[in-house]
């Protein structure tokens, strides 16, 4: 039987998602509650991996197991497993056909600037501190020369594995609320790192040390080297994974007061 | 000369407001680094104290000096000698007879719980967990008995210090956002865990295990064992101090982008 969960986790004091030589990781975290449930080694597949640092509202992940487990007791269970900082929304029985990454038709996420010339001490881990005046309107006319599909070689780490670095953006926004500067931004996918490159490539658009068509300029030039410097990972939050309507999986906010029925 | 600062701090990670045997307190934390700045020892008075876990947007201490600095260099040079929990928002230099504690008229906190089956993992540490559904309106009904001039030792610690249990709340409600429950309350002063010793009581008539008359019958009984117990200092947060247009003091909020003009 295959397994599709909502997973909130709080990137601070994880080392990224993907297991690696250092720990704890979120996949680790998670593949250690699922196989004690299981009581057998579970391995997950995740919608998209995070960097360390990030936050997930919503990350998507997939299993499989063969345990006689109610979706209740899965969900208890795995919780009562699990590290503070990660916690499972919900947990829905799906089709063999789904798959967390490449079912996937929507990413979205959210990067949160503290706009202020004092430093953040509530919530620090969780926004990009910037002390200079941000000029929001600025940084969102900038990034509307991103919408769409694009080669977006400027904004790809040197590590990154994707086939291709043409991506399709759905929707991006830059926009002030009193001290917070928060882009949210919808794409099919991302290339590694493309999002924090977006940010450092805003950043000086929106300090008005670089012109909105600047943008523009290095989005055609097709060269890392002529973006900006890779903003922090604090900040960054995934939200929410968009699957075909068929797979029936519980659409969960953070702002969700009981995300989803089950019986016990 | 006096001095009157802003200060915003997350209460996870320290002992509380107060030097005490337990380190690092924000008292001290804050008296190291101005002391350090001042080059000579520092001793300050908070507005008012908070438990081990309560935040701060906006504490409001004094202290004194002779030493010369500007503002700027103040808020700059204590800022970079201060941990990252705790940011000193603004500085400025007052009357002698300003007084942190004795001039404040009213002071504003408010209590954040966060109601959903599923344990918070982002923000886990400035928010209460409540797993059960809770009534708000009924808990916003209860907590309008405490409106105005009472006897509070229903709600009064055993080793409160205050001289009398007579306080007069200002304003109180209790309202729900989403799937957060959100308690603002201002008083001119409270008793020691007044505040959590009111969410232990608003809590079983959110759950509707108690009526929302049994807090006026709780009140009315001027006995603590009679109120709910004492709710967790996570989700308590200290807001707002207000003092005499007088003494002319920035009115900080942690919305705000810039607090105050400092010439360099």
């Amino acid at each position: 039987m295959r397994y599709a969960c909502g997973v909130e986790y709080d990137g601070h004091g994880f080392f990224g998602f993907q297991t690696q030589i250092q720990e704890p990781t979120i996949q680790n975290s998670l593949e250690k509650a699922l196989s004690s449930v299981a009581n057998h080694n579970v391995k997950l597949t995740c919608s998209g991996r995070t960097d360390t640092g990030v936050s997930a509202t919503s990350q998507v992940i997939h299993f499989d197991s063969n345990s006689q487990r109610t979706e209740y007791q899965w969900i208890m269970g795995v919780n009562s497993n699990l590290p503070k900082g990660i916690s499972l929304l919900w947990l829905k029985a799906v089709e063999d056909d789904f798959h967390a990454r490449f079912s996937a038709m929507q990413r979205s996420y959210q990067y949160v600037i503290l706009n202020r010339w004092i430093r953040p001490a509530i919530g620090r881990h969780n926004v990009t501190w910037e002390k200079l005046p941000l000029n929001a309107e600025k940084m969102n006319t900038a990034a509307q020369y991103l919408l769409g599909k694009h080669d977006f070689s400027s904004f790809r780490s040197s590590i990154c594995q994707s086939k291709t670095p043409i991506k399709t953006i759905n929707s991006i926004s830059v926009e002030r609320i009193n001290n917070k500067v928060i882009m949210d931004v919808a794409a099919s996918g991302f290339l590694h790192h493309m999002i924090r490159n977006i940010i450092g490539t805003l950043l000086p658009i929106g300090r008005e040390e670089k012109s909105v068509e600047s943008m523009l300029e290095i989005l055609e030039l097709k060269d890392r080297t002529k973006a900006g410097v890779t903003a922090s990972p604090n900040g960054l939050t995934f939200n929410t994974v968009k699957y075909p309507v068929k797979f029936n999986l519980p659409e969960t906010t953070i702002e969700d007061h009981f995300p989803y029925h089950y019986e016990k």
